[in-house]
Order: structure tokens, then sequence, then C-alpha cells
């Protein structure tokens, strides 16, 4: 196994009446000029933001506004948030909403002081000095952002879809009500139950699968997610069935599911290049890839896709053949991701196959810059990253 | 299920070479001038003291030293500390060694800026204000006091052992190398991994039984170490293994196997006053009386102790016969618990029965000041405490 750090010190305030504690948290994290940041009008209507501004009020914390963060959030607007910030000397941003909308608010976050231009982080030719402090009222469970280090923007000059990761914009604070997230519609509920599930699954296909404790709680993560992901779809205002769905992003995503491992991460880099060319929703763009990948890659490790499918998929085990074993895993996940309505092919995901320029051009971006490779489990080259795409282009 | 806050700020580098981070790690921490405090002399002879002081040195940060904390800490050595740290003016306490240790260290960050008498914390007669930086470096898997809010320290004076809570003086770093748990003696690795599964199971037997997460994790995480603790116990330099507790300790008692829950807590309070008495080994104390609570309290809600029997001790569900599940999975625990050498009575603990007297004074001291009772599972009086002390002294 490997050495690893595990840092995650976002407070996480859970359940019903956790909003009513956002205005300590505010103060408590030293916040006196927030920036409150949202995405498009439900948070209005749902309340939650009047619920924010008068925990802000009542607690006298100053604070400003910027909604409109969309779905793959845009560097447009991280550039318009970092000028806010600066013009009013903000010190938190508050992001109210889901993953997007904390990715656009932790890269405000590092761009305010930053001299140069915010994407260039994202490039690889910035890191991280001082930052604005976030935090977050979480309302969508999925990208697992509000414990994460990490954040995704996308640049609309050539539609680039890029991460970057640092510890210093990890939220300070996170208010989690499960009710907020009765009203997620049935399909934006399903990918963030895919996103979840992924999150846990890139860590979980390891080569480093001496790590028991990791494998164990990560398998304890996707069977919880399995059996009460159908539940919140089915019954959108079952309490029980949202808080193990939104706890569970959170733990998908803040490391503890990947302590001694090096995780994969093709699928989710194979589709940031679905999302940034089709702006599709990243949840069903990765189910649309994983079982190709899942395919593509078992032979390296075929005792990890034979523990998956019968400690969390609950296949029999066919001691005498684990091939069958792991492929019946891939196969059952396949048919939970079309259960709950999401794609497992890359026609089925933007109703038509991509062209064999598109497979190329997808590939060719997917390539890290350093290595030009993508994923650990088996690391792909760009010939293996479009065998992936044509695989799930079926 | 409750709502709940999860705050676990400490920062873990975990593994083979997270010694070579303390220099860093302290100085990123804010250190000027540490208190490195330990317990015997095998801090010394295994030559980590050494690499504390040399990682220290080469970041430049001063400290000094204050040996010989015992096992159920004293509330003397915690005023000794208490004082060098007046006098060194030093801003971090440096705890190399076990939960002892790490919770006289906690005592005396807490205590330093206090006016009054360290122990008034413990009587409830203070709250921590400002507070003395605390980190670790771990040798002794077992306590989780690396990760948690909280320290218990015992009085010479009456022999009372008492716990305080805290999130001011979590630790802000926690160095954990499974290489420095290869020389704990059988006895003691036994000891850590009764404490590690019965933190869990504290959180675990509760009332609150429907955050399917929170109980899915700490299944994992007692399944692993029935699994890898008596390979730990057997193959003492197992790296896989020692890596296994280690983690799990940390994890059983950071609130993670909490979330959602309302912990018990009862074992550990009727196992405080066999320690303070008997100044026995914490992990060897509840060893001895959880069987005898667990008979006690089943009927209270039975499902938890079925599910408990097939989810964890693996015993087949009679499903005719719930009970004779139950009593099963207590019984294949305890079963478990001697394997690994640890005592399932008070007389193989201590070397013979209790006396009644003995029973009353026991029952008497644990009683909580406010309600006169312990427990949630099963709200035990005065009265009943006493009868769970009989039932684990034949």
């Amino acid at each position: 196994m490997r050495d690893f750090t595990y840092y995650a010190p976002t407070e996480v305030a859970f359940g019903a009446k956790s909003e009513e504690r956002i205005g300590a948290l505010a103060v408590k994290y030293g916040a006196k000029r927030v920036l409150v940041h949202y995405g498009g009008q439900s948070a209005e209507r749902s309340g939650l933001l009047g619920v924010v501004r008068k925990q802000l009020q009542e607690a006298g914390v100053a604070f400003f506004e910027l909604g409109g963060v969309v779905p793959n959030p845009r560097v447009s607007k991280v550039r318009e948030g970092i000028e806010i910030c600066r013009r009013e000397a903000i010190d938190m941003v508050l992001a109210v909403g889901g993953g997007s909308v904390i990715d656009s608010a932790k890269a405000i976050a590092f761009g305010a002081h930053y001299e140069g231009d915010v994407w260039d982080f994202f490039l690889g030719k910035a890191k991280a000095g001082e930052c604005l402090k976030v935090a977050t009222v979480l309302t969508i469970p999925a990208a697992g952002s509000e414990m994460s280090d990490g954040c995704v923007v996308t640049n609309e000059d050539g539609w680039h879809k890029r991460g970057y990761s640092t510890n210093k914009t990890r939220c300070c604070f996170a208010v989690m009500n499960p009710e907020r997230t009765y009203t997620l519609p049935a399909y934006q509920t399903a990918c963030g139950i895919v996103d979840i599930m992924m999150h846990t699954m890139e860590r979980y296909f390891s080569l480093e699968d001496d790590m028991a404790l990791t494998d164990n709680i990560a398998e304890a993560v996707l069977r919880t997610v399995l059996d009460w992901g159908p539940v919140a779809m089915r019954e959108p205002e079952n309490y029980r069935a949202r808080a193990q769905v939104m706890w569970a992003g959170s733990l998908a995503h803040n490391d503890l599911t990947g302590c001694g491992t090096l995780g994969d991460w093709a699928t989710h880099h194979l589709e940031h290049e679905l999302s940034a060319l089709f702006d599709v929703a990243h949840g069903a763009g990765l189910a649309a890839v994983w079982g190709s990948w899942a395919r593509y890659v078992k032979g390296e490790r075929l005792s990890r896709f034979v523990r998956f499918a019968v400690n969390v998929m609950g296949v029999e085990n066919d001691f005498v053949d684990p091939e069958r074993t792991a492929l019946k895993g891939i196969e059952r996940m396949e048919a939970f991701y079309r259960s709950i309505g999401m794609p497992t092919s890359i026609p089925e995901l933007i109703g038509r196959p991509v062209t064999e320029e598109e497979v190329l051009t997808m590939a060719d971006k997917c390539c890290r810059q350093d290595t030009h490779t993508e994923g650990n489990f088996k690391v792909l080259y760009r010939k293996e990253m479009e065998d992936v795409y044509r695989l799930a282009n079926k």
C-alpha cells in the first residue's frame, strides 16, 4: 500500500436543522464580507437563499451575491466572481448549490489574490497562494466538492474542461440538509448516484489492493448507494434515503475511500471530454463509458473485478471461472445504471454515435500533457483511449 | 437519525516514511516551542525520540521534554506538564506514544492557560478557552485519541477516572507509521484491538438505527479488525496487518462510525471504574464486561444484535429465532476475545471475583452526576449497573 495523507478538515453540519447554523459557522470561520454564489433560480424559489441571507444578516456578516453558475461551470463566471471579490474585499465565498457552484467558488477563492488569469491554475502555470475562504450550503449530492480538495472548470474558449486541486480551498464548513434535495429531479438524482459511486470506484480499482480497511469502507459506501439511491428516486421526500445519498457523496470524495490506494480516474477524464464537447451531465457521461472501460482493463487484475462483483454487486462467486464472475459484476453494474435511467453507451448519452473524428479529438484532448496517458489501473495511451470510446460507441 | 456534526480536522501522515514529515508539519502548524511528551523508555530505546528531536532541530523548532506518562495517565503528570508549558512559553504539545500520552498532552494543552486546577475540567467546572496546540507521533493504535476530541485522565486522589472533550485540542497533525507498532507486545496489541472494536460498537449499538451508511462503515471497520487483528498478533512485523489496525484505530474514534447515531458508552464507563480501581488495561477491562452488558441489554432492540451477529460476526441468520441469532453473535464475539487472550469476565481480568462491596463502590462512582444513569441503548440506573458487574463477575 502507499503512504498517504488524510486531510478532511471541513466541519460538516448535517441534518434537518443544520441551516440554523449558517450564520454562526460563518462567524466562527472569520467571515466578515461574504460572496453568496449560486446557480439558477431554484435556490431563490425554494427559499434557501432567503434563509442564507437571514442567517448572515442576523450574524452581522455583510454579503454580496453572484448567481448564474451553470453545470460544467464556466471560467467566465469565475472571472466575474473574482472581480467582485476584489472590488468588495470579500473574505469568504459561500457556495449555495451543488458541485458546479462549489467548484466555481473554489476557483474564485484561489484566483482572487492571483495577479494573472485564473485559467493559469488549470494549465499548471500557477499554484495557489493566499486564498479566500470557501464554505457551502449543499443542495445537490454528487460531486463531493464540499469535502474535496478539487474543482473542475470549463473554458468556453475551446471547451476545455480541466481540474485544479489544493487543500487551501477546501470548504471550512458544509451545511447539509437532506430535505433540500427533495426537489431534485429524478434524472439529476440518478446522475448524482453515478458520480458518487464513480468517485468511490475510481479509487477502488487500484493495483494497490492491500489496504483492506479502505476496500471494506469503499464497498460499504457503494452498497449503501446501491440500496438507497433508487429509494431516493422513487420516493423523493424519503429523508432516510436522501440522507444516505447525501452523506455518501461527501465520504466518496473526501479521500476516505482512497487511503493507501492509487486511484485510476481514466473514466472521469474520458468523460470530461464528452461533457466538454456535448455539455452532457457528468454523471450520465460516466455511466456511458464505465462499462467499456471496465471490460477493456479488467484483465490487468481480474481479482479486483471479482471482488467488486461478489462484495459490491452480490454476484455468486464462480470460483472455477473468475472471468465469468468479473464480467457478471460489470453487467450487473450496467443493469443498475439502466434501472435508474442512466445510459451505458455514448449513443444513449448524446442521441447518436460519435464520429470517428470526434473520437480522435476527445482522445487527443484527454491525453495528459506530461505523460500523454490516462489512468493507473491500466495505463491508457491515446490509441487505447480511442478504443474505449469506440467500445462505448456501440 | 439524529442531526450530526462531523469534524475531524487532523492532518494524518500515514505510512513508513511519515516520520520524515514531523518537522515540516510542526512548522506548518505554527510550532515554535514544543513540549515533547512521552511515556516510558521504549520511545527512547526504539530511536523514535531521536527521530523526533532531529526533525524538530532541523526544522528550527525549540523543544523541551517531559516523559513518564503511565497508562491511565495521572493528573499529577498533567500538572507537571502545565508548569513546564507556562515556564517555557510552549505553543505545542507533541505527544509521542499512545492514547495515554495524547490524553495527557490534551489536558496540558487546555490546562496551560486556565487559572484554576486542571481537574476542574473533568469535574465540569471549567470549559476550554485558549489552548496550546496538540499533535502526535502515534505508537500504539487503540485509544483513537489521535483524531478524537476527548481525553481521559485519572486523579490519584480517590482514583477517579474522568473524561473531558473539546474540539480545541484535537490533534492538528498525527504521524502514523505502522512499523512503530511492530514491537508492541501481543497483550497490548490485543487490548488495542478490543478498544478499537469497542469504540465502534459503542456507537453501533444505538436505538437510532436508520443511518445505513454509518452502520455499513462501522461493520466494515469491525470486520477488518476481526480479520487482521489476529494477524498483527501472530506476525508482529506484518506491515499490512499493523496498518489495518492502526488506521482502524483512528477511524473507529474520529466520529465517522457514529454519524447520526446516539452512542451507548455504558461499557466504557463501567470499565473506567474497573481500571480506576484495579489499574488494569482499558482494553482488557472492556472485553471483561462487554458480553455481560450485551446479554443484559439485547432485548431493548434485538434486531440490532441480530444484525451485528450476521453482518459482523458471520453468524448464520436463524430467521425463526432471532434471539438465538443475537446470542450467537455475542458468544462469537466473546470467543474472539478469548482467542486473542482477552478476558471475558472480571475474575479473568483481575484474578479474583470482585467483592459485593466493590460492586457497590464501582456502580456508585459510575453514575453520571447529572442523570444518575449510564448508557443510551438501555439506560442503566445504579441498580442495573450493579447487575451488569455481577453478571461479569461469574
